[in-house]
């Protein structure tokens, strides 16, 4: 099975508590292609850069299995820029700089080999963007998983509610999914956000974990606790990544295998916190993602004997 | 093996978004207890009260197998009563009345029938009365746990130092194993707290689970995912309650088993919260634990195959 990704390729410029970087490579599409890229060989990516990006960029994506006929260079144009400074608890972060450029009246290609693609990962664009790729498909995904974040709940809630009608994952943060759904508890959160649309639910609580909600079904899956956070820049992408590369290789929707996925998903995660930008994500070997995958697993498990005497 | 717990037997006036209470029941001593009581049906209780307290609350104890014999009646004196406001998300709130009463000058009193206890629970009290309990036991118990709060760290840091020197367990939140470590990584934190004395830490996250360091391994217990919080209050202390009741009852100090005393008090905590005060935990049955203890093992439990393809 294929996975084709919609989502920016892009530059940031981050400033930590423990360092700053130049212009350096980001982006949601980027994220969510290098960390599935260990699990699915064959993925596709939809998406847009001027002729300012790295061509060593584009030369590693596709060694690591990434068609990008889908992505448009555009001549005598810029690539979206982001700039942002965290705060000392990682939690917050300030944007500083943000230069749309390309991304400003991107219109989406669909390449007549991408159609066919069995699984479609929206990263965090406009809803009108993402639905305008899935209309483009001419069959439906086996399965569309999407992000999104409260800048769209604020500006455009209508558009955000169609797109959400068409897709089977949502996966956003917990504040995004109290914004989304107007309730604080996360159980009552998650109901109200599956009647919108998405059957599976997958809230991300960032140092806390993430939940899964699937049928009548949840599902806690752990965050690894880390001594430092580095930069968390890409993280959330980067769990869509690995959670979509594993689920779309296994090629299998069941509530076992989306907690295998989500494990998948949380382990990458925490590998991209412990650089800048995509650099841990570069160089992971199978090796290192099991191990890493082999501490969720001892993180939470125990073996209930005897509960009461 | 019995449990003596060191802790507030008292009145609470609550008023939470989902109503309000007149002076009721309250005390980490009551909740642990109680807690307790459904796995240990040998305990002590070391406190003290006023005459106002309801004989009718003592009756109950003792039928749950607490031996009052440490349980001081203050003639002529108030009991300990604490009033508190919480906001809308129920993660905070506001002190609308502290009388210390009975507690301000409580001088801990150890029946000789009490010598000789194995598992000793300092709620939280300051760290003077506790360390005070260790030193009038003749015998060191085989494991003492102690939990504590940011206002102890506040106004007598040293003799909390002390104290902490003692015990084999703290049990305590997170913003208070920040505020004494000053560590913002609980992990970083983690490694300080342990070097003050407790070799084993267990730190809350309230609604986020909690997480359970023991030699170098560390272990992550989920919470329950709830539609509403009716009354947190209590709900650490009925944490203990269980954690320290399943382990002196099964008596056996070692990382699975912490493991399995932790989701039993995750377990009771989650019942305290249900309704107002100690009135959910009264009248658990032993179906009802089980069937709870369960559902957080299906939270959390998954089968990994093969992580990378």
């Amino acid at each position: 099975m294929s996975l084709l990704t919609v989502g920016s390729v892009a530059f940031d410029a981050i400033e930590t508590p423990f360092g700053k970087t130049d212009k350096i490579v980001g982006g949601a599409g980027t994220y969510i292609a290098i960390a599935a890229s260990y699990f699915q060989e064959n993925q596709k990516i939809v998406s847009v850069v001027g002729e300012d990006f790295p061509e060593t960029t584009l030369d590693d994506l596709r060694e690591r299995g990434v068609d990008l006929k889908g992505l448009q260079v555009k001549a005598g144009e810029k690539t979206f820029f982001w700039a942002g400074r965290y705060h000392n608890d990682m939690n917050s972060r300030d944007t500083l700089i943000t230069e749309l450029n390309v991304l400003e009246n991107f219109d989406p290609v669909i390449p007549e080999s991408y159609q066919g693609v069995e699984y479609l990962m929206l990263g965090n664009l406009s809803p009108q963007v993402q639905r305008s790729v899935i209309e483009r498909l001419n069959t439906r995904p086996k399965l569309i998983a999407m992000d999104t974040m409260n800048f769209w709940m604020d500006i455009a809630m209508e558009e955000l509610e169609k797109t959400l009608k068409m897709v089977d994952v949502l996966i956003i943060n917990d504040e995004e999914a109290r914004q989304l759904s107007k309730e604080y508890s996360l159980v009552k959160a998650a109901k109200i956000i599956r009647g919108m649309g998405p059957k599976i639910l997958i809230i991300k609580k960032g140092e806390h974990g993430a939940l899964l909600f699937f049928e009548d079904k949840v599902f806690f899956a752990p965050a690894l606790p880390l001594e430092d956070v580095f930069d968390p820049t890409g993280a959330g992408d980067t769990f869509a990544g690995g959670f979509m590369g594993y689920l779309s290789s296994s090629d299998e929707i069941t509530f076992d295998n989306l907690k295998r996925a989500i494990i998948v998903g949380s382990a990458m995660a925490s590998f991209c916190v412990e650089k800048f930008g995509t650099e841990r994500l570069e160089t992971l070997t199978e090796r290192e993602i099991e191990d890493r995958v082999q501490k969720f697993v001892d993180l939470v498990n125990f073996d209930m004997v005897q509960t009461v005497s």
